[in-house]
């Protein structure tokens, strides 16, 4: 039987590796085998362009519209060579970020959403992640939290207003998406991984 | 005044090189400035773009759909960083290979058109060479020439039916193209250079 594919989505702070960790377990417990991913990255060629992307190079940085193809690029990448086979084989696939991440960065943050449609639809077709876990929290805390953790990176360095584009954005697209549920993160660290497990829990009952 | 885009086109072999010192001899002979500029490439990430394909990465190497994505984010940093300010600063612009290339090689020779054709239009808009020289070459011929160049590249090593293929597009193209001419590029050097001259002569009495 084809795997499930889910994809662990939020804001920079917003707690995804703990997220990635809760749900790895709850699988676990379930004896589904399973492949964990992050976007954008998980093959070489992905990654390298991730770097390049995050990095610019000899000085120079991606335009908004070569940043969103690149994204895509190290995405189809990524799907076509990982996570459909991995699912076709009857893996399932936790990924950290999927499109839902350009739809709200590049789409809502950078003011490119129908850019970002035309080339989602256009590249993944019907491909979508089975069930999506937002993790919702408030811009500032966010980055306050990503902050504590080092240097900032690119994207980190955007002014707050971005980010406040990007939630935005988030916070209709899991409106819209019967398959998304939205996560509190900004409750104590044991209520959000309970609120997780719960929501797994309630995601393999159905399927 | 806005400076005018001229590209040169055509399968390995056709003699582009030759096509660019022609093309900027005579333009300087009109007293035009303009520069120069190679697709994929022309800028240090496009160029970094430009070598991730060819070479991959770590044995892997890119999907025909990354591969359509990564040349188009070269060609918007190309496009937004170096040709658009260009044109808009009265230099004129002599591309190697532009928009026609993925037409034919991705969309005719890989047989991904719709994908080409969805994200060359969401990425470029209106924006279009103002004259293209396409080098006519018979596939098999343009790839003797280019043996005799040394090791073959990514796309060098291509099927020749894949040549077939792009070779088939392009011609289609330029007959669909009221701002393209076929140039006979298996005449020798001397007429082939004699008819790249003559055609941007008539160019530049028509602007």
């Amino acid at each position: 039987m084809r795997g499930k594919f889910i994809v662990i989505e939020g804001l920079e702070g917003a707690g995804k590796s703990n997220a990635q960790r809760v749900v790895a377990e709850t699988l676990a417990t379930h004896g589904i085998d399973f492949i964990r991913t992050r976007e954008p990255g998980g093959t070489p060629i992905a990654e390298a362009l991730r770097d390049l992307w995050k990095e610019g190079r000899d000085g120079e940085h991606t335009t908004d519209k070569a940043e969103v193809l690149m994204i895509y690029a190290a995405r189809t990448q990524l799907v076509e060579t990982v996570i459909e086979p991995a699912l076709a084989s009857g893996k399932w696939v936790i990924g950290d970020r999927h499109n839902m991440s350009s739809q709200a960065y590049q789409g809502g943050g950078r003011g490119l959403a129908d850019l970002v449609d035309q080339i989602g639809s256009a590249i993944l077709g019907d491909f979508e992640p089975d069930f999506t876990l937002y993790l919702d929290i408030d811009p500032a805390v966010g980055l306050e939290r990503a902050k504590g953790r080092g240097a900032l990176d690119r994207i980190e360095q955007q002014h707050i207003d971005f980010f406040h584009r990007t939630h935005e954005r988030y916070l209709a697209l899991v409106k819209d998406n019967p398959k998304a549920v939205l996560i509190n993160a900004e409750a104590d660290i044991e209520q959000v991984s309970a609120d997780i497990k719960q929501a797994v829990e309630r995601f393999l009952s159905m399927v």
